[in-house]
């Protein structure tokens, strides 16, 4: 079974399901996995900058060569890269099927992409980002809510920005993402007009993601109303992320200290940030960052990305085909 | 045509599409014009307290006049009825259908409104909520998100909420609420295993709305960017919500002005409070608060609530026959 709609056309995939390009979780065999059981896997480049504790011009080697030959894309932090042309350069020759683009201004990146014949991809957080990624040619448009883990903006939420750039994006495919991590959430996600949904949290819950396993337990454990947007892990960890952007997180003990004293933990920034790497070398996910979802209540094992992809598949198709349960007549 | 769920057998309504009780916007006749088009309308008696600019007992009664014999419900803000227990027993006098009680704990009331055989619907945002509202012995769930204009909270979108919710409701209806202005909103809220949804914004932007036509014109205009969570308007209204909640409204020189600068608002309250009625007696929706929800962008006229009721039905039923275009197979 599958679904068919225009990013499945898009993509030549099976699922409209798209792994978002999760910097340091999203490696190259979480990416095959993904686009192997029918989805679309993408490698998560992130900030391109070894200081973030993975990434660099070695790594993404490393990432294209475990993906196999699986048919995938790569992303990119877009404010970031800019200070790595290397990188952008090193993504083109490896040949990905689609180039992510999110958090900044895509404008500079997009015709060597489109030149080189690959799909462009950009998430954007409100519909002045959905306009400028149009205006630069993006193949498909990620609106991505508030709902999201990790990095994005706490003005607006999925539901409501989905359908809204669909309304301006004529026959650009918009795919939702934040908050999705089930076949409902495909299922409604088609309601509101996308054609797919782009999953994060629920992708990193995986024997294939890259990161510590103490960290994927607390995936499945943790709750919704555990998370928080928040800059304190940016701050400490020396990261420059433009106004206007927060990451959403499970609330720990460093998160409880210091959010809302965001200037006090610049003013002891030289303390912290070695208390933070410390801590961080210690796998101690109570002092150090847990990006994760709205979506975790959804959440309650770990097992394989493949298995994720074909049970929301199912359970979508199911939902679709029942209408959920509501009869009409 | 109708969409039949748990909510529209429980109700006996056609469409499962519930008006809020919005207070000092809903009233009896936008309540009467909702389920007289087949969904269910719910009169917004808001805090009870005519500091509000509405309300009380004399307003109560004229409001269930205006509703003629239509079948209806009534919501009250539940820590403010607290104070006013008269209008309690008022309410019940008038025997509405359903009872609605948000923000604050329906414990006290819900053995009173279950007795006299009138349904609890209880409106909530977050997990904890929802299960305090189910032990109490809520007939009906409201997952309310972020998304909501007018009062709610900040942690939690519609999107996740919903299905969280209906993961613990067993058999009780869940409606969604928040951001939910067209029938992608119902198609969508279904998807997510909700039976229906509770729309606020989109009914206040008709003719049978109370409230003045500059700010329905308003709600036609402004984007959902241009919406905010903020407290300033109940400060400067001296109204005296519990900690965690807070006001979606269009942001306007008010808000501006003070939105981030709480305190130093509460240390000019005299003056600020003289000003705000001021300009509230004179109308200006520059300066007082316009209410509105996350879904402003699919707002785009002001027409017959009855309308409304039936194309948000008769697009939801389009797209669950049609899956949204998706093609399974």
């Amino acid at each position: 079974m599958a679904i068919t709609t225009a990013l499945t056309r898009l993509l030549g995939i099976t699922h409209p399901i798209i792994l978002a390009p999760m910097g340091g979780v999203a490696g190259g065999k979480l990416a095959a996995a993904v686009s192997q059981a029918g989805g679309f896997g993408m490698i998560g480049g992130g900030y391109g900058d070894p200081k973030a504790g993975y990434g660099g011009k070695a790594w993404m080697d490393d990432q294209f060569r475990a993906s196999g030959n699986a048919r995938i894309g790569v992303g990119y932090i877009t404010w970031s890269l800019e200070r790595f042309p290397e990188l952008f350069d090193q993504a083109l020759e490896h040949a990905p099927k689609v180039f992510g683009l999110a958090f900044g201004d895509e404008t500079r990146f997009a015709p060597r992409i489109k030149a080189a014949g690959v799909t462009l991809l950009c998430q954007v957080q409100d519909l002045d980002g959905a306009k400028r990624a149009l205006d630069a040619g993006a193949d498909i448009i990620v609106a991505q809510g508030t709902e999201a883990g990790g990095h994005g903006k706490s003005g607006r939420t999925t539901l409501t920005l989905t359908p809204a750039i669909v309304d301006i994006a004529g026959k650009v495919p918009v795919v939702a993402a934040g908050g999705l991590s089930d076949g409902r959430g495909l299922a409604a996600a088609l309601m509101l007009g996308a054609s797919g949904i782009l999953v994060g949290t629920r992708f990193w819950a995986t024997p294939e993601a890259l990161g510590s396993d103490k960290a994927k337990q607390l995936l499945t454990t943790a709750r919704s109303d555990d998370t928080l947007r928040t800059r304190v892990f940016d701050i400490v960890r020396e990261l420059d992320w433009p106004e206007g952007y927060s990451g959403r997180a499970i609330v720990n003990d460093f998160s409880r200290q210091w959010h809302g004293r965001e200037l006090e933990l610049e003013q002891n920034l030289t303390r912290e940030t070695e208390a933070y790497w410390a801590a961080a070398k210690a796998g101690d996910t109570s002092k150090t960052v847990v990006f994760a979802g709205e979506g975790l209540d959804l959440i309650h094992d770990i097992k394989p990305a493949g298995d994720i992809v074909r049970s929301i598949a199912g359970d979508a198709e199911a939902l679709l085909k029942t209408r959920a349960g509501a009869e009409i007549g």
